[in-house]
This record gives structure tokens, C-alpha cells and sequence, in this order.
């Protein structure tokens, strides 16, 4: 689908397909936060992508490097609200760069790519939110020229 | 389509509809934040709606008191993403309440409401983020149960 050239290596962005769940899972729970949260069991997993493949507002990304190995995703949606006139926001979700390729600009390559998926199709706001003990997640997008305005709320239903 | 019983009056709950426009939107313009938001342009509004209201997975309410006044408003969706083990979230959005009907509980019981609508269609989680200005917003949320675990960045593209 796409390629980014990072720091001298090529990786490639794809639209996630049923194959790639398990490494996804995988990558996920490879977290300190995320490996409380997922489970072994895949039919949960399976019934999630299916329905986040089933939205064209929707593209989960699998990133590969050169040896084909999954080393990063995101979740990106479109979502419409009435509010700020209307605006079309990009939401970012599951954000997830593997240890072995951090620090080298992979992630805020990804996010330069995310923004342009947005804007192509009409997003003139992105947002996210991270858990508040991340704070080197927080350095990382007040870098990228994102402004910390919010604060997220969370219930257990 | 439903209807809240608070503290003596009735409220009518309704998926909001083409005529309900003009109504909902001085409603998220009567706002510190939502004045300099808005615009009196009502095309952009036109098509945020249709987005919204061919998406199965969102509920946009018009909330009307016995005289059928517009008091109340909020966006609900159902969003999917692979962590959390393919959980759904309910995510709320653009929330308001009128002045003229505010402290008497209103907000609370639509909460209820929306937190019912989201678990009858499979939501385990609630989330939402508000301005870090909002303080009387933040004591409310908090009431209602929900934690304030996340930073919430926005990006204007």
C-alpha cells in the first residue's frame, strides 16, 4: 500500500488483514499497560477486526520492516460530529511502535503519514488520548505539535 | 422514542432528525468554548448530520422538555479497536444541557441512559474527553463514576 524510508531502512504501511492478527495481538500486549489487558484467546480479536475492517472510515495498519516482520500499527477513524461546525476529526487508536525500532523515527514518520490520510479525506482535526502514566508518549506528541487541551474520562460499563 | 422522568418533569429522547438542525446547533453554539466554534453557515451541518445518521453504530439525541423545547444533546458511538481484547467502546461526544435546565439532574440520567444504550449493544467501556478548563464538567464526570486516567491531544490538521 505505502512505504516509509526511515533512518536508511523501508517500511511498509498495509491495510491489516485477518493474517496479520496473532502479531498484531501480539504487539498489543507487548506493552506495560497492554499485557494485563489482552487475552490468548482469538475470537475476540477476530470479531473486533472484522467489524473494524467492514468501515471504510476505518484503516488499522500493519507495519512491516524489511524482513516482514509486523513492528508497528495504529487504528485510524473518521469520525463526524456535529460540533466545530461539522469538522471531520482523525482519531488515532491502539497506537503501537515494537521496542526494536524505537528511537529511530518510525513513530513520527507514522504520524505524518496518519495526518495526510486524514487530511486527504477531509479531517481538519486529530485526536487521541494516552494514559497519563505515559509520559514519554505525551513528550513524544507535544512534539509532533499536539497540545495536551483534554483530559480523558473512562468507565468500566 | 424513550422518555426521563426528573425531579417532577418529563424529558423526550429522540434520534435527532433533519428539522432538529438549527435547534442543536445554537444549543452546542450557547457555550464558552462552542460560541467561537460555530458557525451560522447551516451546509456544513447538513452534511455532519447525514454522516452521522447513516452510521447504525451512533446515536445522535434530541432531548425535548413538555413543551418541546431542545434542552439537551449528546453523540453517541460505538467504536471498535483490536486492544482491550477487541473490546467495544461507547464514546460520547458533544455533550451539552441548557442552562435553563441545568442542576436538576437532567445529566446525570441521560448518562444513565447512554450508559444502558452502550452496554444493550455490546460496550464494556465508556469514554470521553473534555476540556481541561471545564472543572464543573471534570467534578461531574467523576461523580457518575468515570476515572481520569488519560491526557486527551488534539492536532488542528
Amino acid at each position: 500500500m505505502s512505504t516509509l524510508d526511515v533512518a536508511g531502512r523501508r517500511f511498509s504501511l498495509s491495510r491489516a488483514v485477518a493474517a496479520d492478527l496473532p502479531e498484531l495481538v501480539a504487539l498489543l500486549a507487548d506493552d506495560v499497560l497492554g499485557r494485563e489487558r489482552e487475552t490468548t484467546a482469538s475470537e475476540p480479536y477476530r470479531r473486533a477486526f472484522a467489524r473494524i475492517d467492514a468501515d471504510e472510515d476505518q484503516l488499522l495498519l500493519a507495519v512491516r520492516d524489511e524482513h516482514a516482520r509486523l513492528v508497528a500499527t495504529m487504528q485510524l477513524m473518521l469520525l463526524t460530529s456535529l460540533s466545530r461546525a461539522g469538522a471531520t476529526r482523525l482519531q488515532i487508536e491502539a497506537v503501537r511502535v515494537a521496542a526494536s525500532v524505537r528511537g529511530a523515527g518510525l513513530g513520527s514518520a507514522l504520524f505524518v503519514w496518519a495526518h495526510d490520510w486524514g487530511r486527504d479525506r477531509g479531517a481538519t482535526l486529530a485526536q487521541l488520548t494516552t494514559d497519563s502514566s505515559r509520559a514519554q508518549a505525551q513528550r513524544f506528541y507535544e512534539r509532533l505539535g499536539y497540545r495536551a487541551s483534554h483530559v480523558g474520562f473512562k468507565l468500566l460499563l
